[in-house]
């Protein structure tokens, strides 16, 4: 914006370094509800009149419809969304779309165009996020009883359900729902009418125009005003973390579908093959999602540099907040397309989970546990199970070929009863306490979700 | 902890590399704590007798006191904070001792001290938040109303007063405080009970341990509960965030320190010298929280990094999350009280900002707005002032200087009443939209914070 | 690329989500070249006709000029620019394009296709360097006697020439030149010809490739080479840096341009002004490349990110290499044109730069080396110097207007020469250690980089 | 450094939150060496007496005796190592110590300081570097003719050896090691002599002074030598790429350490179980390296985000980037000595990789290049083999349990000695472009690395 102050008309690679409306034109939508609701309050204050106001409703709805319909012609030259639209308007009705720009600047223009769009976006990741869950949930109640071996240090641990990992993946995601949900409230809250830094000697009435705008507070002082990209750094964290949950996921999915271990198998049509390697079948998309949380991870620093230690209130540097919000918002909502789509045409190999998860060793805490409930002291039963694993290995046999002698020799408390303990499912039944993957836990746990989320589909775009 | 099950010792590397507990041996009380309450489900579920756990009680005790005495001898070879006491406490009490960690793992037991600490945190870091809030208001009220400039882009604005610049870095510590209040929720899930990640077969009471130890739910999935460290990374964000605000109102006040400015001056007591030049008088304490933002990126960062495509539940790359923890947790406790000492003792230079303020510049837009209340079109007042500037500009007189005749060639609108316009003070008299700096504003917001601050000074650590 | 394996095609958001051609078609001025050289190997190895050798170069030239000339089709349902391509050639030349893979897959192909890029972007990026450091030497020549203080802490420490300042900054940018051309060796590496991780068995002859191609060595290990990306972060790195140096002389020139600085000005045609705010100037194209700042520095992290714990070999999350890269090359390449083309216009303010210079405080230690050179030990001449400036502080009097007969009492060894020490010109003079700025020292520098570059200038690309 | 100038002790928190000679102590050797070299040159400069400057000499010695002994006390109020130092050197010679800090400031001695240090730990990581490849070559000497599948994607793709797999982990570590190397130039350059930032009026040899401390180069500006932490940065950078490619190996050897995969085993002494599950043996030096990637990557931003966007010369800022440093060099130094250690004992399954290598889907390849020679198009080649994959798989059979006739029906160009293709080792043998990994290939770059590892070992620390 150059006008009488300047002697010179700015560089053309200046101009072209700081345009931005080459990528801000995306907030039009929101510019022009914000102009529309300004011009509302500006005629309540009488400096428009309601001629005016109509013209410039009418006026900008009928841009809205232009850029929508790619008729819109954007010019760098005019810097950035706010000025282009403005400069339409008044070339299309005049003075009043001269008048337009009394008491606001761009600095909390800008501000209210990013955060209805975050508003926005955090409502359309919400809903996202929602699918993932479905999706998830539906392999869950699809193969409710497939048992399989629960990993830690990615070595073999204790038999779990399928069902439970996908009950797992679901909570994460949750969580991610609920921090955009906090993210929302501090978003929710109008800066349109601090002006510059200041607010400005004509006053309006900005509780009128939160109203307007759907928002649910106020911004309280104007110097914060102008310079808080908090919502932006917070809702990128957010997405960020979406990301590392896609990432821990999209790891399980790879290495359970190698040849190895052979747990899960991807649909043709969400895998891809080598243009060398006549055979390959690769998990592309989760590799590539998994890929992805660098991007993500790398806009939120992005944003943290950008903003640190910067003078208070507005600064040109704020502009460089955009990039990373825009990428950041369209990797998650991909990706959670993609998984949304891709899980459900996921296929679960039951007979190799179970097979594996038939390994003796998985119940090596239980067969401490059984000395427990016996009366051992659990340090104790852990050291004599140890023991017996040794041997195990030594003799080359499962620890369920030991037999009831050679367990005895370890511990007298064994008994018959033994040979009850090697059974995967009859371990999982006695896993009963809240959280542990007991087959009524599991089947609860199916239920609450599936209310849950039936309940959020059929309501819509998810409530905050 | 090996037992039974290896031939081998662990090479005294290994153990160096991996052992924890030079550093996660500030989590005793937690862990402590934690045992005890696990001691009373294991008694509610008859492993334990009464006996036992008062023994186990006691125990645990005797060994906090010895660890708060600097008496306890911590040992490397036995890996971590939770290893050094259940064995020192089985050395003291026996086979009680020995029968603690039935049904439990390390994996739920290391997530429960973490959450333990970290809610412990929260609350101490809001209550710093609260203190540096104090200093901020204080000076606010003590300079209620003394003009400066507003900035943008570090170029002089429009009016202000320094009270309202307070304010503005007052709204963005309640946000943080927000924040810190929304990890909370997320953080004050019981883990304990959930075992290595798939419970147990002896089942505990969870909801009597989370009333034991004053966590509000309980994680409802075993897997995800070992393997979630979502809480450590959220809460890092926020500390980054405390980092970020703290680093911008160092730069404002780093630079309105400089001779050139001359606004602020730090006092003696928080200043340094320079070991060559004999004048110097350094604003240390505020480059150092500048530079110290680093630190708060960078493990936030690391946290990100360390979980990124980690296989599901827990891996030990999750011992790497103590480090950057406690450092974040240091640095910004340490910055929130060195800031909130320093402030009080903070020289404001009236004269100096007063002066500054006094640029007439800094009311060309009010002029703008008093062409706007004559009828012109805002748009036009813009390119009209910004000639005035230019012809000033050129005449080298103060905008202020430029005669009314000069004045009225640019505009006919302009009359006597001009100069009236020339008034810091009255142009902020008359900025009376909510958030904007007109005197009756800023006044009531010292009021608003005034009353909430020492409400929760009043009632002591902070609410969450 | 999807062939008779596979049963089904692509999902159709698979497709999208996984194709790369809306961004890597950038590469397929490399991607050419290197087919070019692989055909060439393939005629050698007798796979190719020489015929088909010449179709394939034909092809392929006629494509690339249809690339350039905007005519040339892509298509996502193809992924990647390299099967664009090879499918356009084949499709217009027939079955000799359809041999061109052979020995080939897109793993070497993509590591060759960014490996010639980045070699090119140094070339480019180290000729910007040189331009920006020109701007910068001619600033220092044109004001080469223009004195100003010099800051630490921000707070003024002793004076300096502007030219002293501006020849700092080119040191810095040459380490940033001289790390490009180190990153440049180890990026100067053949990857084509390895396939896909374990090359061949039909061989070709990689050294006459990489002389094609003009690489200087060739990759000696295949699993190695299509899973390396330390390149493209090492280059994310040097491009992070060179932002991290503009970022600490655009903060300079932004405070130095404040109006209580006042010591330089940008021209109108590189500033911008407000829409409110009338007579503001703002330093935004400064502004913008601190801020800039933040991407590069995400972009780092980025690739860091998605390369962390990735398996050995080619995995599909590498694809997320480029947008990173990309993007840092394009932000890098603008800044440093934008402040070549700024500096040449910035008005140097030197009235100002004296007359802070003229602060005698700036000599307080040049006062201390005085009492130094008659005799005190360090330590205590600076004792007695700071007692001075506390008791000229005191009495509100400049340091060079205390009386001798006071400075006699803070000690003897003052005598009339005293008043010699309060000339800043003459501080200069007197400091001609190697790097200090002395005139002399100033004006060799000045000498030596103005040979240095317009040897590098004449000589058209800078040499790595 | 307080003198004369202030009126008032620093606050006790202000010198607690500023005070670096808790970490910074470190530095202690560097520090005297510089303080040595500093005094000969203060002597050849008339400043120091040669009998001061013996006083000086053999006080620092005597101090840096009593620091290794432990016996020193570190004070705190003396803010940080260089003023410990100089202040116990003065209380023990007198007068002579007071005059060692003429013309020199804490900016260029801590500059100093960091530089020796960084140069030292550059040999020390080099020399770690090595000693990690030579556990890596031996392995690969030890099992150099066990193939195993290489993969892509984590999805098998072709045959290659388990010693080729090796070579290529030393390539990536060698390029660790030329970036320290290029590191190690731009670090290699005295700041000593410029003072607080301009030099001094007492014009010291700094040649010489570079000469006594083993500095190839001197610094050419004031300014920028006592700002610059490139060195920091670009020293982390190559720290965490080290950390990159350790965590690229550890999931490596985490997956190839399932039961699924049982390639690998560690050894008992570094491996470690769990608290609960008796039969666990968990690759935690693997995992928490993988997971330590994560400090390296956060101390680089640390430094990074410290950095920006200061203002040019020194700031106390820079203090900060004491932390990061050691904290990585401490980090990547015994995660090298780990691996080192733990490689030799790692258990290679050879009769595990070689049945999983014996896939005929491994040789599909194979095949399509077979069809290639025998004239065909290879993308004809890939299509044809792709579809006998696709017949094989839904006839459930192995791609070499097809008939010839099956197989003819594809193509007529398939002939009995087509089944001479299924052999992994054979298929190895015909890979011999450079960098393949054909037998002959592999043991030429054992040998390579062979020589030159004993070299390096020979000449002790490497040389830069």
């Amino acid at each position: 914006m150059r006008t009488g102050r300047f002697s010179d008309v700015a560089a053309e690679i200046a101009q072209r370094y700081s345009q931005s409306v080459s990528f801000d034109w995306r907030l039009y939508r929101h510019d022009i509800a914000g102009s529309i609701a300004h011009a509302a309050a500006l005629a309540h204050a009488g400096i428009l009149t309601s001629e005016e106001r109509e013209k410039i409703d009418k006026g900008l709805r009928e841009i809205e419809t232009e850029i929508e319909n790619g008729k819109f012609e954007w010019d760098q030259s005019l810097e950035d969304v706010h000025m282009n639209i403005e400069a339409a308007l008044t070339k299309r009705i005049g003075v009043a779309g001269a008048k337009l720009h009394t008491a606001r600047s761009r600095n909390d223009q800008a501000a209210l165009d990013l955060r209805l769009y975050v508003k926005a976006e955090i409502g359309e990741i919400r809903s996202g996020l929602r699918s993932l869950q479905s999706a998830l949930l539906h392999l869950a109640e699809q193969h409710i009883d497939v048992v399989m071996p629960g990993y830690t240090h990615l070595q073999r641990a204790q038999p779990i359900f399928f069902a439970h990992y996908m009950l797992a993946q679901i909570e994460a995601f949750e969580r991610d729902a609920d921090r955009l949900s906090d993210c929302l409230t501090r978003t929710d809250v109008l800066p349109l009418g601090v002006g510059a830094l200041a607010g400005s000697t004509i006053v309006l009435n900005r509780t009128f125009v939160a109203g307007q705008l759907g928002f649910s507070s106020v911004s309280q002082n104007s110097i914060d005003a102008v310079g808080d990209r908090d919502f932006v750094a917070e809702f990128l964290f957010c997405l960020a973390m979406i990301g590392l949950h896609l990432s821990r996921l999209s790891e399980d999915l790879i290495i359970w579908s190698t040849n190895e271990f052979g747990f899960v198998e991807f649909s043709d049509a969400f895998s891809t093959g080598s243009s060398l390697m006549p055979q390959k079948k690769n998990p592309d998309m989760a590799e590539l999602t998994r890929g992805k949380t660098g991007r993500l991870y790398g806009n939120l620093v992005s944003i943290l540099t950008t903003v640190k230690a910067l003078p208070s209130s507005y600064n040109r540097d704020l502009q460089e907040d955009k990039h990373a919000l825009f990428d950041s918002v369209d990797t998650v909502k991909a990706a959670l397309e993609v998984f949304a789509a891709m899980l459900p045409e996921l296929t679960v190999n039951r007979e190799r989970m179970e097979r594996a998860a038939g390994d003796p060793n998985l119940l090596a805490t239980d067969l401490a546990e059984h000395l427990v409930k016996k009366g051992m002291a659990f340090r104790e039963a852990h050291e004599v199970v140890g023991k017996l694993i040794a041997r195990a290995s030594e003799k080359n046999l499962a620890l369920d070929n030991l037999s009831l002698l050679e367990m005895q020799e370890a511990s007298p408390l064994f008994g018959e009863d033994v040979t009850t303990i090697f059974d995967a499912r009859r371990s999982l039944e006695k896993r009963g306490a809240i959280g542990a993957p007991s087959p009524e836990n599991v089947a609860a746990r199916i239920e609450h979700w599936r209310r849950l989320l039936d309940q959020t589909v059929a309501a819509g775009v998810p409530p905050a």
